[in-house]
């Protein structure tokens, strides 16, 4: 595709390169991209509700149609099993149809109208009409651990297109195949549904440059973003620092805490650790909603929790991680833990090959999680702390010193719950999603779902990149005051859907 | 109040020294301030919908109860005409009711239900129960040009205490009593009203160091403002580099374009460039909204328009500008302006005494105003510049190098509609309010009204600071995953009001 540096994929299991070469994209193409969207930017933003609804519908039905060579395909890159993979597969072409639906349904424009009175004293009042309109090309980065649901064609690329924007997607350079195959299928749903071709660009690159331009282009007006804090943030500088700064949108780093409350560590202190060590492996720990951290007030309720967690983790095979670089950073996060003067090795799954990590559960008591905030950094994989308490006070210390979160959830019994109702209003501030009796890992699209977060779980903690309420990142209200029939948006007419 | 630098008022008509002195906040009763609000934010933003709305309705009494000495006194800082501040009171108090009302309706909660599943294969469906919340508490800047209406009770305020956020005014120093007198009426409400007394404060500077400290605080959640672009984007600048950054929504700057269509020109050229001088000399220009810019394809019609504006300038009286600093930057301005070397001076209003300003109107062509982007700076104040265009195309090109503005205006005849409508779907992108055949000046506070628009209008051009949707800038979501009733915030409640 790109005329830029060429690269293979590589086998996460093997770190072999695959047969297949990719080309990267090269500053001009960027610049190409970026004309492309901005032209196709007035006609796609003003589609007809049910023309870009039929289109979002038409690409789930083309990455379908693209069958099991896309399974095949990204689990060679990413090492993540086919059952998984399916999964991934339905929420992604499920998230494309709920967007069409919302598309259809129009609620996202917001229509107001407020009637004038040209009598009113001592100034007539005016008419005013509100609809949203789409902000403009969006940029859309694909993560590594959602090759399908959080990349090409995932939520960020989903909602932006709903909203009326063009997208351009940087493919993420660890599964370019997957991402040349979905590339593929939303190009054809542009061009069998009559659109302009710059609706939809993929770049690809192996290193940041190509990235960093498309943020720094002009005619980019938001970003979606899911991945490390360091990456995040280099964006939102970058966007900042625009001439026309825009919103960045990133999703970066939560270790999503857990609160395992006395009545109900006392009641089902085993149940809860053989639950909470099937979470903490689920996709080797790759999920931004893996429960990173538990904290808990130190007891025999806790030791059941710890025994049977212990129990079910050594029993736990050593999986394989997405990139050799993350399974790389996961073995130095892990050592540094492990050799942390005030945190203790709890359990270890098994042992595996090279690119296979093992789950490892530390713990460390409050007052030290309070005197190392490093211990507060995310570890992306299988990993996870336990934050021992003497008493409710210090829980609740730990909690005030927090960082924002996506996810908070609580272990409760109904004896727990005077305790509970103490803390909910302070998790609130600190996390888009609390959850009673489970765990962050399952993220539900639906319109009631948040998957955000104060910082630095992500760049923008008023949004959500998960669920339809994600539609509205990529959208801004204008006002139409006075206006004769004929030059209103058709939404907004008398005639129209609002009226 | 304060503890530290004291300072006097200052009339803006002579510029003296008015006799009451104010002191000036130290860096101590900023962190006070804030950890007040830090207090008082977990109960003021769980009360009652009607707790909180009667609070607004009692503000706004408060205010009115003052009675004529914060007419007077406002006159005397601000230099503004009775009729004008009497019309701003009313505003501002009926923005307080409107948003009491809006309280009451509930609806900025945006509560969404989706039933669980526990059935669904391959793995259950969670309940899942979404609010908004309010982010925390919020510093607000006083801006010099509204006293009242964007002032220390102003829209920031009020659409933050409407959300739940506590409230931190800086108050402008250019009207401390003004400023004094409506913090004192907002005080003895959140008082009668049995509120936590960190709802709302008020803190004076006279320089940067307040507001800055306030900007800073880990427990400021937002910050709304009103004023320079440099000001607006020094506290950006702040908000960004904190360990934690926070949205600002700082108002900044906007030359509001007027485009005159040639159908119109020439049915009332004369009609609309007298229409225009009345815009242009309201409130000296001190507004947000005034028409700086006027772009029109050169030709009788345009010719008509000008000899109109010149001769309902010339009878235009000097007028006192808001404060000295104010009056000294306008002259300046101006000064630059007038010697720019492709500039001409078209108009003139009468002259004053010192600190009265002068409406000045400057024309130049649109390849020059292509050539030198600083024609594009906000002139503060009275002035305008008409930007002569060769033809139609050349019109598209001036759009097409603009900057994000709060208003575009369009004067058309039904014979430019064709021409409009190519024209609309562009000014959409580049403001927050499109107006038919009127001057953006007025700016009606209601459910449809943006007053926002994209950089550097507004340092986030997805919100708006005047009208109900204010107070989504206040708010975030957060979703509740399988909560038993009891742990649930009221409103989710299955007996809530959203159930």
């Amino acid at each position: 595709m790109g005329k830029g540096k060429s690269f293979f994929a590589v086998e996460a299991a093997t770190g072999n390169s695959l047969p297949v070469e990719f080309a990267g994209a090269t500053l001009d193409e960027v610049n190409e991209a970026s004309a492309l969207a901005w032209e196709a930017f007035p006609s796609f933003s003003e589609t007809g509700l049910e023309t870009r609804a039929a289109f979002l519908d038409r690409v789930a039905l083309e990455i379908e149609a693209i069958g099991d060579d896309l399974i095949v395909r990204a689990m060679a890159e990413t090492g993540l099993p086919r059952g998984r993979l399916e999964g991934e597969r339905a929420r992604t072409v499920g998230q494309l149809r709920l967007f069409a639906k919302e598309v259809r349904a129009g609620r996202f424009q917001e229509l107001r109208f407020d009637a004038g009175d040209p009598t009113r004293k001592p100034v007539p009042k005016p008419e005013l009409r509100l609809r949203n309109v789409a902000l403009g090309p969006v940029a859309v980065f694909g993560a590594s651990n959602f090759p399908l649901a959080f990349s090409v064609a995932g939520g960020d690329t989903a909602s932006a297109l709903a909203a009326g924007c063009p997208v351009i997607v940087k493919a993420h350079s660890a599964h370019p195949g997957t991402s040349e195959l979905v590339g593929h299928a939303v190009q054809k749903a542009v061009s069998d549904s009559g659109l302009h071709p710059g609706t939809f660009a993929m770049l690809f690159d192996t290193g940041f440059e190509v990235g960093q331009a498309l943020v720094a282009d002009h005619r980019i007006k938001a970003v979606g973003f899911t991945g490390s804090r360091r990456g995040g943030m280099a964006l939102v500088k970058i966007a900042s620092e625009r001439k026309q700064p825009i919103p960045v949108y990133a999703e970066m780093s939560s270790i999503n805490p857990v609160i395992l409350f006395p009545n109900a560590l006392q009641q089902r202190g085993a149940d809860i650790g053989k639950a909470f060590a099937g979470s903490l492996v689920l996709g080797a720990g790759q999920f931004c909603t893996n429960p990173g951290l538990l904290i808990a007030i130190d007891g025999p309720g806790l030791d059941a929790f710890k025994d049977a967690a212990r129990a079910a983790l050594a029993e736990t095979p050593a999986q394989t991680m997405l990139t050799g670089g993350i399974f790389k950073a996961y073995c130095e996060a892990v050592q540094r833990l492990a050799s942390h003067s005030s945190v203790a090795e709890l359990a270890r799954g098994q042992d595996g090959k090279e690119f296979q990590a093992a789950t490892v559960l530390f713990e460390t008591d409050a007052s030290s999680f309070l005197a190392h905030p490093e211990l507060q950094e995310e570890v992306f994989g299988a990993a996870g702390l336990i934050v021992k308490c003497s008493d409710e006070r210090q829980v609740l210390e730990v909690l005030d010193n927090l960082e924002g979160q996506l996810t908070i959830a609580l272990q409760v019994d109904e004896a727990d719950h005077p305790a509970a109702q103490v803390i909910v209003p302070r998790l609130q501030q600190l996390a888009g999603r609390l959850l009673i009796n489970g765990f962050g890992t399952g993220v539900e699209v639906s319109p009631a779902m948040v998957h955000g977060g104060p910082f630095p779980a992500t760049s923008d903690g008023r949004s959500t990149s998960v669920g339809t309420l994600a539609i509205y990142r990529f959208l801004r209200p204008v006002s139409y005051q006075d206006f004769p029939d004929v030059l209103l948006p058709s939404a907004l007419q008398n005639s129209g859907t609002g009226k």
